[in-house]
C-alpha cells in the first residue's frame, strides 16, 4: 500500500471553525480495493457531535460523512464484489481485522480488535490509508475501501437516498431482525421520529408488525402515521402512556441525550424487549425487580454488520423504503449543523451532493 | 366456597419468634379444587427474607413454603388434572386471576392482576381460603389449590426433592427456555453455586451445553465440575475473568445480595444476555454505550408458568436431575434459617419432612 491520489473534501479545521474546502490524500486502490467516486453523502447528527469536539477526542482537519454513496471508478484485481461503473456506498466501517471469526461471521462492527470508523478514526489495521493517518469520511470526492466494507446498491434505488440507509437504516434493521421482528406479527414501538425513527417505522412496517410511534412532541403524529405508524403516544403524557400500557413486545428508543429508560418499561408487554440505540453518556439507574417481574429485557444495538447492511438496503429497495432527504451543498453546511445542534426536529435527512458542491 | 377444614402447620408468629405448630384452616375443595397431603416441603431462602419480616410486610402468623410435594386426598367433581392417590406439588403460585390471556397462556406468574404467592400473599381472587384470609404456605400438614396450580410429580422421580423443582429448578429452567440454551450448543455460565445455581449447572448440562460456573468461592469449584460445569471462573480474581472474557452466550445470575453487575458483562460473548435472578433492591447503575458496542442484553426472569413448571420436572425426571436435598424435621426450623441466614455456601437444599414433623 504505497501509492495515493489526491481529492477534494470539506472540512472543519477545528471546533470552532467553519466547513472549508480542502485536498485530502487516500491510498489507490489495491489488489483487493474498490475505488469510487462520490456522489452523495447522508449528514448525520453524529457528524455534528464529532466535528464540533462533543467527546473531546476530535481530530482536525476533520472530514466528517459515514453514509456514502458513488460510482466505481477502479477495482483491485482480486475484487469480485462490483465492476466499474457499478453503484456502491459505504457506512460506517471501512476497516477491521478481517481475521478472526466475529469478522468471518459478517459481524465486523463488534470485532474484538474494534472496527475502524469512516472518519476521525485511528487507522490501526492497516486496509486503507490517508494523508493524516485517520480516517476521513464521505465530505469528499472519492473513497478506497477494501471490497469487504462495500454496500451494492439495487438498480433502481435513488443513488441520493442510499446513504441514510447505511447509518439510520441498518441502525434499525440490525435489531428489529436479532429480535425477530423481521417475522412480523409483533407490536413495535419506535420512540422518537426523527432520521432514525422515520426509518424504523417503515421497516417495522413493512416486516408485518404493528408499529406504535413514541414522540414527546404530539406534533409528530400526522407524519409518523403518514410514513405507516398504526398507533402514536405521546410519552409526557400521562393519559397516552397509561392507555399503552403493556401492549409493545418490542421497542426500539432512538433517543440520543441522556433520559430516564424507565420511562418506556412500562409500555412494554411481558418477556418486552427495550433496545437503546442512541449515544447516550450518563448510565441508567435499573432496578432489577422489575425486569424479573415480567421478563423484561434491556438491550444496545449499534449499526450492524456488512452483509447485514446489504440485506437492509436490499429489504428496502424490494419495500419501496426511501428516506427523505433534502440535498445541500458544502455551503450549506455550517447552516445545517446549527440546525442540527438547535433542535432535532425533522424526519428529513440533509445529505450533501458531491457533484454540486465541487461546482460549487 | 365455604367449607373449611383444619390442618396443622409450622408458622412464626412475629419475627423475633420461633417456629410454633399452630391449627390453621384451608377451604374443602370445591369443584375445580385438589386437597393433598404433604409429605414434603423444600425451604427456601425467600423463606427466611419473609418469615423475619426482611421486606417489613410480612402478615403473622406466617406459615412459610412454596415447595410443596404430597399425595392427593380429594379433587372436585370437574378435576381432570389428578385423581386420589396421584403424587402432586405446588411452586409458588397458588391463584391468578385465570381470565387474562396470560393466565390463559400459561404465563401465570406474569397475570397483570398479580399472581397470589403460596405463602403470606393478601387473597384477592378468591379461589382459595384460609382462616388468616392471607394464604398460608407449605410448611402445613395439607394443601387445597385450583386444579390449575397443580403440577403432576413423575412416576419414580423422589418425593423428597420433588418441591425444590418448582421453585429452584423452573427459576433456572425458565431463562434457559426463554434464550433458547434447550436447544443446546451455547456457552451457559451460571452465577452462584448455591441452591439455584446446582439447578442451573444441571439443567443447562442435560439441555447440550457448555457450562461454566462463576462464583466467588474458589472452593465451590469441585462441587460445580462434580455436577457437570466444563469451566469455572473465580469472579473475584482478575487474571480467571480475564481468561474467561467474551467467552460466554448466557448468564444466569443468582445472586441475591446487592452487587454490581456490570462485573459480569465482560464474560458475555457479542450479542450476549445476562439474566438477573436474585431479589436485589439496589438500583444497578447501567451504561448504555457498553451494551450497544456488542449488543449485550440485560433481562430478568421470576420463575415460570405452571405449564413450563410441569415441563421442567418432567425434564429433570427423564434426564435424572435430582436436587441434592437433606430433610430436617419442624424442631429443626430455627437453625436452619439461623444457617441460611449467616451464610449460603451449601448446594444442598434443607427440605421439611412433613410426616416424621408430625410425629416429632
Amino acid at each position: 500500500m504505497a501509492d495515493m491520489y489526491s481529492t477534494v473534501a470539506w472540512a472543519k479545521t477545528s471546533a470552532d471553525s467553519k466547513f472549508s474546502e480542502i485536498k485530502i490524500k487516500r491510498n489507490v486502490a489495491g489488489e483487493h480495493d474498490v475505488t469510487f467516486e462520490l456522489k452523495y453523502c447522508g449528514i448525520c447528527h453524529t457528524d455534528v457531535h464529532i466535528a464540533n469536539n462533543d467527546m473531546m477526542s476530535t481530530k482536525y482537519p476533520c472530514v466528517p460523512g459515514h453514509e456514502l454513496a458513488g460510482v466505481v471508478t477502479s477495482v483491485g484485481s482480486a475484487v469480485t464484489k462490483c465492476r466499474v461503473g457499478d453503484r456502491v456506498g459505504v457506512g460506517c466501517i471501512v476497516d477491521t481485522c478481517m481475521a478472526c471469526d466475529t469478522c468471518d461471521k459478517g459481524n465486523e462492527h463488534m470485532c474484538p480488535k474494534e472496527m475502524t470508523m469512516t472518519y476521525d478514526a485511528e487507522i490501526k489495521h492497516g486496509h486503507i490509508k490517508t494523508n493524516t493517518g485517520w480516517t476521513l469520511g464521505g465530505y469528499s470526492g472519492s473513497q478506497t475501501v477494501h471490497e469487504k466494507f462495500i454496500v451494492t446498491i439495487p438498480d433502481g434505488f435513488p443513488l441520493e437516498a442510499a446513504g441514510p440507509v447505511f447509518c439510520a437504516g441498518i441502525t434499525m434493521y440490525s435489531p428489529l431482525v436479532q429480535w425477530k421482528a423481521d417475522k412480523g406479527g409483533m407490536n413495535v414501538g419506535i420512540v422518537g421520529i426523527g432520521g432514525l425513527g422515520q426509518m424504523g417505522v417503515r421497516l417495522a412496517k413493512a416486516m408485518g408488525n404493528t408499529v406504535t410511534a413514541i414522540s414527546t412532541s404530539p406534533n409528530k403524529e400526522a407524519a409518523a402515521r403518514e410514513i405507516g405508524a398504526d398507533n402514536f403516544v405521546v410519552s409526557s403524557s400521562p393519559e397516552s402512556m397509561a392507555a399503552a400500557a403493556s401492549s409493545v413486545d418490542l421497542i426500539l428508543n432512538t433517543v440520543a441525550a441522556n433520559h430516564d429508560l424507565n420511562t418506556y418499561l412500562p409500555l412494554l408487554a411481558g418477556g418486552g424487549v427495550l433496545v437503546q440505540l442512541g449515544l447516550v453518556l450518563q448510565p441508567h439507574s435499573v432496578n432489577q425487580i422489575g425486569l424479573m417481574m415480567r421478563k423484561l429485557s434491556i438491550s444496545g444495538s449499534l449499526i450492524g454488520g456488512i452483509p447485514e447492511t446489504q440485506d437492509c438496503i436490499d429489504f428496502c429497495h424490494k419495500h419501496n423504503i426511501v428516506p427523505k432527504i433534502k440535498t445541500v451543498t458544502w455551503g450549506d453546511l455550517d447552516q445545517v449543523y446549527l440546525d442540527l445542534s438547535s433542535k432535532n426536529d425533522s424526519i428529513i435527512r440533509n445529505v450533501l451532493d458531491i457533484e454540486a458542491s465541487k461546482a460549487a
